[in-house]
């Protein structure tokens, strides 16, 4: 047996993203990875050298290129292994999830095997780690880029593929169409970096190439909110469970952010160990605490309900003589977010309960929640996921997904999205329609798309201006947020490096 | 006149961190850094392409070299420059400080002087943004390494210095002692990354050079806590300002760390401009508010007095069905802490006032702080300062610096630490005494070591063991906690980037 693994091979003071070719028990030879990703979420020039050398391991008549996630995605290492002779390409990645990135994946991995006329087994890891997922969804293609095998999406599996290759035939494949582009390194060219391939014999016997191959063995595509789901839910229960926490709370608000939280913690977690805890004020309606204990038996999750008048009314008389003179203002709806970000994080210290925020991506971008109030907590679902998609999947999943027995009370759908922290108030007193600003976010956070481009593009040009502004000026809340998983192509946390400071105007 | 400007140049899609080259108000040409650091606080090679062209500018005699920031860092561009006839290398640079590197700093720039045979004149930049604080002191150095002019640190300046310079002279200097080394940059070798020389002629009269250079221009170094207190002091006064901040709010319990941070806000934007709360619970012995409110009085602030027995009594009340049958914990403990958090919040958002916090790094490294509690706030003055540095700032403040006036009543000095959350608590409960857990934290955050190099070295195992995992721990409190002022090699920010779901055991 031949086993790549992925590990970090040190020499003196320099470390490498590597592969351990490991043959019949035994570390054959490594492989250090060639491309090193410093873009979006990825820091690897930071820790890691990156490897000169390209690797083919010669097994009796058949030639195997090795390479490591982002030497796939440039050109370069694996046109050159082609170019010398592979028939087969081995890639082990961990390539974090966005949605859509699936789509993109495949079309190039295709490519690949096409163009290089080889076939191709890209592996992928699957799991949370802080705010990334790991998709999985491995492949093998063909040497005319038809997938043979496509893995699931979300989801471990051991998986065996027979193959009937004929090594000799592929050899004489003209690859010299491949050409080597220089600069495919978003910043630098990549074709200084390696200089001379190795070729390391495995001393096994030649494999048996079956005169029938495996069928192929296709998982299917998922619809959008599908994909979302099961992302949020693989990264919500790796997030609680590889941080070794059992049962987590957050607060029920009878709004749909927290809805769709709860759903998506349950299906990660299972009903009993999601706890939410109701916490009306004077400026709940009752509608608000109906839906959301309709939801909490509908999802068969326990509840607390915690009223918070009494705390309310004994910070605003603290506060009284300090504030005397004063107008009513923001200040007040604050105090009542952050006396329920206490409730929940009292719970937590109790309880050794992990809070989820329920907040969303348009939100968390124009600064549309109370820092220590709704922002209080170790995890955010939904962090990334734009308002309209929440709605969305809030539609799917009571529609679609679960149809037989759908968790969202409808009305919790129908009602105007409102903070609930002051007499009628709705989240359109604040801000613009919320398809709009979910528009002017992708354009501006995702696209990098400047005020001058969104106006030229058609988007109103004062709502842009206002949006732009309220996302600058919201840094500083971000700074101070629970990580939460990455699900659209920019998300705010790693891969949004800003500055507080800042008084540049777009 | 010559002016270089600092600017981002594009071209196409691309990037550089470039020089504007100015003459007589005229852009003449730009040159474009060619080292990019990508390591602590750094990620240059995110965003920006590398130059390629080392530049000498040609004005009549003189030849003049240039370069930004890291290339003088590394060994390359300057010599490269001096050996195709520099006799002047110009260096723009905006270099980060942190203590310790002032010394480091000189004598690099005075190696790169001597060894290349150039005068040498380095230009750093003045000023706070977000956690980093960019210290000024520029430099003139002559070819034999000797400065003649440095700068103050921390203060902006226009300085004018004659040199007296003969060009023939120093042409004929015998530089080829001075060998590019390859591999400078942190992880690619900087040699294959610049390829050929630009000379560009100034159409500017020859600069005639006095026969009397002026007289050496030396700003004095300072003592460690005078570096440290002026860094403060700047890095508040610029995160406060520039962020359109009149005031700022803290709380004062009476603890050293409070009273530290508030000299360095009187200092940083007088005392009319920095508010005190006192909240004393029913934990703060008498001392504390009678030092609190003594320390205010020296310093000439204003304080609000709001004992927060009320509504901790409220909140008890109100958890307590839940908390039927447990034991007082930790979870009481926050409560005062966020019930503080939450007040000084509601004072920052009913008046506009910033919110400083006072944990100094000691507590960030080991988690000893309250999220949403005692971490609430937008600027943390000391995230960055040991403890036992804290102590030694204190001591200096009275005795040296302020030692007509001594702000800190010498009781805060010298009763010992404790965060008042219950009865005679003190902070030696639950940490080791702060000299050893400073060293642990500045052996294994700041320089890298492992586990059995500490033990190595002579530290205790079970403290070391213990100190590393709280350390480990602690990493989802830091993440939403308040950016301050980076004051050591390495800061918890930007500088220090690790996972928070994590199962290595180091």
């Amino acid at each position: 047996m031949i086993a790549l693994v992925g590990f970090v091979e040190r020499e003196g003071n320099a470390i490498f993203n590597a592969a351990a070719i490991c043959v019949n028990g035994r570390l054959l030879t490594t492989y250090r990875k060639i491309c090193l990703p410093n873009y979006g979420v990825f820091d690897e020039k930071r820790y890691f050298h990156p490897g000169h050398q390209p690797l083919i391991l010669k097994l009796a008549d058949l030639r195997m290129g090795v390479s490591i996630c982002e030497d796939i995605w440039v050109d370069g290492v694996i046109e050159y292994e082609a170019q010398r002779g592979a028939d087969f390409i081995l890639n082990i990645s961990a390539s974090p999830y966005h949605w859509k990135k699936g789509d993109e994946r495949e079309f190039l991995l295709t490519s690949r095997a096409q163009n290089n006329r080889v076939y191709l087994a890209y592996v992928n890891t699957v799991g949370g780690q802080d705010e990334l997922l790991f998709d999985g969804r491995s492949f093998i293609f063909d040497p005319t880029g038809q997938p043979l095998l496509r893995g699931e999406k979300f989801a471990e599996q051991f998986i065996i593929h027979d193959l009937a290759i004929d090594p000799t035939r592929l050899r004489n494949a003209d690859r010299s169409q491949s050409v080597i582009t220089v600069g495919g390194d978003k910043t630098e060219g990549a074709a200084t970096k390696y200089f001379a391939l190795r070729e390391v014999p495995v001393a096994l016997p030649a494999p048996i190439f079956p005169q029938q191959a495996s069928a192929p063995n296709l998982a299917p595509h998922l619809d959008d909110e599908d994909e979302v789901f099961r992302a949020l839910v693989l990264g919500t229960r790796d997030y609680v469970g590889k941080n070794r926490f059992a049962k987590v709370v957050l607060g029920l608000s009878g709004g749909i952010d927290s809805a769709l939280t709860a759903v998506i913690a349950v299906a990660a977690l299972g009903p009993e160990n999601v706890i939410g805890v109701l916490m009306p004020s004077r400026f709940n309606i009752s509608a608000s605490t109906e839906d959301a204990l309709a939801l909490a038996q509908r999802l068969g999750m326990q509840t607390h309900t915690i009223p918070i008048n009494a705390p309310v009314e004994a910070m605003e008389n603290l506060l009284a003589p300090a504030f005397a003179g004063r107008e009513r203002d923001i200040t007040e709806e604050n105090l009542q977010a952050r006396i329920r970000g206490m409730i929940l994080m009292a719970l937590s210290n109790k309880f050794g309960w992990l809070v989820l925020t329920t907040s969303n991506k348009s939100e968390a971008a124009v600064g549309y929640a109370t820092l220590y109030g709704d922002m209080a907590g170790g995890f955010g679902v939904l962090k990334d996921v734009p308002k309209t998609f929440v709605y969305r999947l809030a539609n799917w999943l009571n529609q679609v997904h679960f149809k037989e027995k759908p968790p969202i009370p409808q009305r919790i759908i129908d009602r105007p999205p409102s903070a609930e922290l002051r007499a009628d108030q709705t989240d359109q007193d604040s801000l613009p329609p919320y398809d709009l600003l979910d528009q002017i976010i992708e354009a501006f956070v995702e696209e990098n798309h400047g005020v001058e481009e969104m106006i030229a593009a058609g988007l109103p040009e004062a709502t842009v201006r206002q949006v732009v502004k309220m996302i600058d000026r919201a840094e500083y809340k971000r700074r101070q947020a629970a990580p939460g998983i990455k699900i659209t192509p920019r998300n705010f946390g790693k891969d949004r490096r800003m500055p507080i400071t800042n008084r540049f105007q777009p």
